[in-house]
């Protein structure tokens, strides 16, 4: 059975019975009593033309979308599909973990072939059900389409207390950097599995990623500034020195690298989904996960930058995780 | 200069320095004002890990998205790239409207080839600049990739007073049916311009479609149930029946056809952006769009259906407009 014969309607109530905030199975598990709580503010959910629902007062709204494209993000026979399901929410979670928020509610815009077989899709929904479990988030709605490609493109909406989200752009000279967790494996992972490895440590991180939006909302009083690796530490350390107008110094010797990792997948490997922190002092676990100080903010030229310190040497560490268009 | 000779750094900088809310002209016309008002509600826009915002009290969250995918919403050499643009907003802000709400701040996350013209970027962004100022929205933010299609999904928040929202399950034997405007044109229009027309009012239509959020927000404190006709009369009337649990029937010599249209347009065609609205009794316009009566709610047997009259004749309207995977 592909999509084709299946049609949209029984699609959009395929997903709709499954993700209904009031069809909640018990092995929803652990999130379920987070959800009943929350479906007391969810007004209207999946099937109508929008949802609606309110957020508590004293609270922000935190609201950031992040899409996987078939054959840049994900190629369909190398990653599972609800690989592919998880991923996609996993990566907004960390995004507004990354400003010090919660998430809350998401939605999922999914354009497939109409070839596509039917199993594609429930593997897709197995991960995305997978995800509102680990991360407390449920599914509100969405869009479906055919097209040529695979592509899923999922929005967030979080809560932050108000005043209190962490920006990219409040590091200063003095403070210290942090990173939560290991670096490298993702990167690692990908290769192996390009080489045609099924199951190691690093696959499973590559393709289940532990977004820190526990972490990063247990740090939000104290962070001066924040953001989530995505494109890598390099790439992404330059955007907190750019946007703060800084230079940053890290230590290689201090970066917290994954078991088996090259230097190469610490500095530049992408969809890390580790915090870097910028604060003055963090304990070395939050919300049981290891922060690592890995160097420090440092006033700046001209230019923002940062700064690599491996022994008596120091280079400049330019951005070179991943860059899409190239 | 095409996407890859520009970079994902420069994509991102020249929608940054175009759309943030600091960085407003005075061409940005009339809706520079409700910016600007907005603006002190809005914490962080464009270019942090998630945008950052406040809805007032009194106002639950609407939240919404719909996406244009390349050879299946639109085809690149014959759909102009404002238009791709000004659709992709147009079509969310009515999605909002369709439940009472006020359309606020969206996001978008655009996956195109690395050998797209950068010019196809420059038309996109003045469609969705256009649709700023047309809609009163303002964009926060969004993700970008490359990909072997061009693909544009939007995500939007508005507001809707609390416990004001219209659902399409709310319609009741009795009930009349209203349509807002004309039926039929962005069917057609996409048909002139399939055979090789450029310039007349169905292919604009088609092309920069008018949502009807402020007749939708003028109602919602009367309408039973409401939805925007996006898959085509036929189907979202079909959507009211079912959702309701209520059958409908409409009258063909009362339906509001636009000039030079056929029947099939004004039943089944896809994209219209105007509203079916349920209600006991609206006035002749709203919002100074004209609002015409079409038919009434009837007690349902089995199954909810529509039933078209014509003359003397009673036939069930099968849903036939748009179904994607088809």
């Amino acid at each position: 059975m592909n999509l084709r014969d299946i049609g949209e309607g029984a699609l959009i109530r395929t997903i709709r019975e499954r993700f209904s905030l009031s069809a909640l199975t018990p092995e929803e598990g652990g999130a379920l009593a987070a959800r009943r709580v929350r479906a007391g503010e969810v007004h209207v959910g999946i099937g109508d033309d929008a949802a609606v629902f309110d957020l508590p007062p004293g609270y922000s709204a935190v609201f950031c979308s992040d899409l996987l494209a078939e054959n840049t993000h994900f190629i369909r026979y190398l990653h599972p599909p609800d690989s592919v399901g998880y991923k996609s929410i996993a990566a907004n979670v960390s995004d507004v973990g990354a400003m010090g928020g919660i998430p809350m509610h998401f939605l999922i815009s999914l354009a497939a072939p109409g070839d596509l077989d039917f199993s594609w899709i429930e593997g897709f929904l197995d991960g995305v059900s997978r995800a509102c479990r680990d991360f407390e988030v449920s599914l509100l709605g969405g869009d479906s389409s055919s097209s040529d490609r695979i592509f899923a493109d999922v929005s967030i909406i979080g809560r932050v207390r108000s005043g209190q989200s962490v920006r990219r752009s409040g590091a200063k000279p003095g403070d210290a950097i942090y990173v939560t967790g290991t670096l490298g494996s993702s990167a690692l992972g990908l290769e192996r599995l390009k080489a045609g490895k099924v199951d190691d440590p690093a696959i499973r991180r590559h393709l289940y990623p532990e977004p820190r939006h526990r972490p990063g909302l247990a740090v939000a009083d104290r962070a001066h500034a924040m953001i989530d690796i995505s494109d890598g530490l390099s790439t992404d350390l330059t955007h907190i020195a750019e946007e703060s107008r800084v230079s940053a110094r890290i230590y290689k010797d201090r970066l917290p690298a994954a078991p088996g990792v090259e230097e190469r997948h610490v500095l530049h490997g992408g969809e890390e989904y580790e915090l870097i922190i910028i604060a003055t002092d963090l304990p070395p676990t939050v919300e049981g996960i290891p922060v690592t100080r890995v160097g420090e903010i440092i006033d700046s030229g001209l230019e923002n930058q940062v700064f690599l310190i491996d022994g008596a040497q120091e280079s400049v560490l330019h951005p070179k995780g991943w860059q899409h268009f190239r």
